[in-house]
């Protein structure tokens, strides 16, 4: 399974794709669409799909791994970021993808085993399930792979679940 | 010039396409897409996209005026706006429209003459100056002409300051 996580942002949506083989995980890619505050807002959201069109096209993900919006940040910040998030969206549903969505919580429980974990915390699980002998890179980008790596956790976790109640 | 009219709502999107002729706007078609609830996200933003786009090519807009969202209802609420707004703006961007962004009380103040006009005063003033001989409705689709008429007049004041300036 190839997931294409996403923290989205209208300043920087970081992106990762992550391949799973059984409980393995790898990143295949990721990095950080970033757009100025002076650009005009079509142009920034333009530019968000089509780098984001751009990476499926290329690592031909099958499934999205997405952050919702922090309702707890400022509201104009949250609107921001929930407009570059609705792109994204468009962007993978254009392609076919299938969409898990994710509380910032819920990622940081499958990361690191607790949903307090601060961002050093998820940088370290992150470089570690993924085998990386680096630290991912902008912390967008970072959020996206953890992301991903929820998805792909908890994908297994469900499917496991099933195996076992059919074994039964 | 053919202007198309944005209420953007993630449960109504209203649209509403205006042409002007020197100082008279009419209304060439308007209309919302809804979406439900229990629908998937990507589902219900991927349908506000394609109608978007079906309504550009249908009437070939040249220009988009949008409502911004309005940060005084509720955090969840603004959301849930701004991914349909983020949608909206880029269809139209991906079809080269030019956009023009108004907040609500920019655009009471551009089609009744004041900021604090309620929404009785907006459907009446925008059948008036449309020469539609019903309201216009549902209401998200008043809206969107109205942002629509908002963009014309402004664009005609500008331009018409300009011609002052020139003729001075």
């Amino acid at each position: 399974m190839v997931i294409l996580g996403i923290d989205p942002g209208l300043a920087h949506t970081g992106w990762g794709v992550v391949e799973t083989r059984g409980s393995a995980c790898r990143a295949r890619a990721y990095g950080c669409v970033a757009t100025r505050a002076h650009e005009a807002i079509d142009s920034r959201l333009g530019r968000i799909y089509d780098e984001l069109r751009a990476v499926i096209d290329r690592y031909g993900p099958t499934e999205l791994a997405i952050e919702n919006v922090y309702f707890g940040e400022n509201v104009k910040s949250a609107v921001a970021t929930a407009q570059a998030r609705g792109v994204a969206i468009v962007a993978c549903a254009k392609a076919g993808l299938t969409v898990g969505e994710y509380t910032p919580m819920q990622i940081k429980q499958a990361v690191v085993g607790t949903g307090a974990a601060d961002k050093r915390q998820v940088m370290y699980m992150v470089r570690n399930v993924l085998c990386l002998d680096h630290e991912p890179r902008p912390d967008h980008a970072a959020d996206a792979l953890a992301a991903a790596i929820c998805h792909a956790n908890l994908t297994r976790t469900k499917s496991l679940g099933i195996q076992r109640s059919v074994l039964q």
